[in-house]
């Protein structure tokens, strides 16, 4: 059991050497997926108030946060705003998973891949939530780094509204703010109108 | 409100910045903070089971580990092994914790600064399971990197089993894989006799 859990955990070791698309704020490196899969649990956390859903079960939340990007290790991040194919990239991250979990004892196999497809279908409030945030953090670093993964992929305010989707209805503060840091950018062109 | 908490939320990103003393597994680079924050609330959901105390709770302890970093924004990463003031040490991070947790609205601030406290303190189960397994995870890493900051701060056994002794009580059998590891450093001459 403990030597399995251990495995694992050495595994996912390997989600520090994910390069996301996002810059940090003061420094010019990429963020990786681990520091972001961080990240967005704090985010989880102190924004938990603005939830829409007084349901929203945050320690849920977080433990969908802290495990979502896990399939990165074995099928790699794909870029918010590139042109990819759904279903070949829904395969890759299947067949991650499969790889991925079965190192755990087969109870939290089964936990952890739940907890993973339940972010990934969006339907449940705990996972609108979460993909709220972890939506929101990427789209606060470019606003807090001149735009710059939304330059470098020639984003429309189209492509950002439809990418926040999630953080209309399951945080509705956060859709205000993000609506006035849109038009700050078309205004000064770091995103096309 | 809002404004407060993605203010809070921005500085927090420097915490991506903020350089510890262990490698990661197939990297030679350093590992930050952050994504030590990252791996140690994976590592408490992935080990709680093997908790000593039934009452450990597993979503304060994640909530401890996700913020009790925070104050190296301000304060520095300290070296397990280093020799420092203690007394200094602490003034410098409680500084820090001032500067930073007065960014949160007030109810906020208190309660990150309760659990940072309480982890310091490492007096309630809770935290003694976090610090169980936040000192874990540098020895896990350190053990899957040829004794990496073993060697460099040319540590005795001695020194490792008071590093690691919250795991004897709140984490038993964590505890006897650490002792098994400790005598194969000792033969493999990563940690002095």
């Amino acid at each position: 059991m403990l030597q399995q859990q251990l495995e694992f955990l050495k595994i996912a070791d390997e989600l520090k050497n994910v390069e996301r698309q996002t810059r940090l704020v003061s420094n010019p490196r990429h963020e990786n997926s681990a520091e972001h899969s961080w990240h967005i649990a704090l985010m989880a956390l102190t924004l938990h108030e603005h939830a829409a859903d007084d349901n929203v079960n945050l320690c849920r939340v977080i433990k969908m946060l802290l495990v979502h990007d896990l399939v990165e290790i074995y099928a790699g991040d794909v870029p918010a705003f590139a042109e990819t194919n759904a279903a070949e990239k829904e395969a890759r991250e299947q067949q991650a998973a499969d790889k991925l979990f079965a190192t755990l004892p087969s109870a939290q196999a089964a936990e952890y891949r739940a907890l993973w497809e339940e972010f990934e279908s969006m339907k449940t409030s705990d996972a609108l939530y979460a993909a709220a945030i972890d939506r929101f953090q990427p789209f606060f670093l470019n606003h807090l780094t001149g735009g710059y993964s939304w330059k470098k992929f020639n984003v429309t305010a189209a492509q950002v509204y439809k990418r926040m989707t999630p953080a209309k209805t399951a945080v509705p503060k956060l859709w205000a703010y993000i609506e006035t840091v849109v038009q700050d950018a078309v205004e000064k062109g770091y995103v096309k109108p």
